[in-house]
């Protein structure tokens, strides 16, 4: 597996076990710059990110992952990470699958944070 | 609607028909450092990727677009694209939904190429 592919499941395993787990620590992945469209709403900057996902109309969820796709975006170590996968909320059977799109810039640290984030429902 | 937002709309108009009626012609907006997952499978090059796409095992298709949603990428004049829809086969009634992410980089000449491009069924 290349290394970006590494990186990319690594994130999504984080990203979405912190937002089934304690969606407020989200914001730690998100900068002032960072944009986020969620159902075609869009929202920038950590705080108004992280105030969407923890306003949104359900308080528990479970997302499971079924395809992460990822490619290198230009020279400048950037990640582009394309995820599909079923989110089941508290209470409910059915399952919604969705599709959301991560562009991940590297911080001086050596991590990432995210810089643009697309997420939709994919109605069946 | 902002200004990505309306060359997304037309870049994703204009790929889709282009699909739809003149596949190998979708060699145009690709270049060679450009890049494809297609359900995993990786391509490099506007000659690999419309080899791919050229080859897939139906000859007539029609994509309808559900979504469409667009965010500036850095500063540096590129765009997002996320695009979700559903694909009919030649001679199948079932639709198949999908959904794709473009990196569109501009060109000298005003328009734009695809840098990368991931596309994934989202099997119901």
């Amino acid at each position: 597996m290349e290394q970006g592919d590494q990186v990319a499941r690594a994130f999504v395993e984080h990203y979405y076990s912190t937002f089934d787990t304690n969606r407020a620590a989200l914001s730690s992945l998100y900068q002032e710059s960072s944009m986020l469209t969620f159902e075609g709403q869009k929202f920038q900057g950590a705080q108004n990110i992280v105030g969407k996902l923890t306003s949104l109309p359900f308080e528990q969820c479970k997302h499971s992952i079924t395809t992460t796709d990822c490619q290198p975006s230009s020279s400048n170590g950037t990640l582009l990470v394309f995820v599909s996968g079923n989110l089941q909320l508290a209470g409910e059977q059915h399952l919604l699958k969705f599709s959301q799109m991560f562009h991940l810039m590297p911080t001086p640290q050596g991590s990432f944070y995210v810089q643009s984030d697309i997420f939709r429902l994919n109605y069946a």
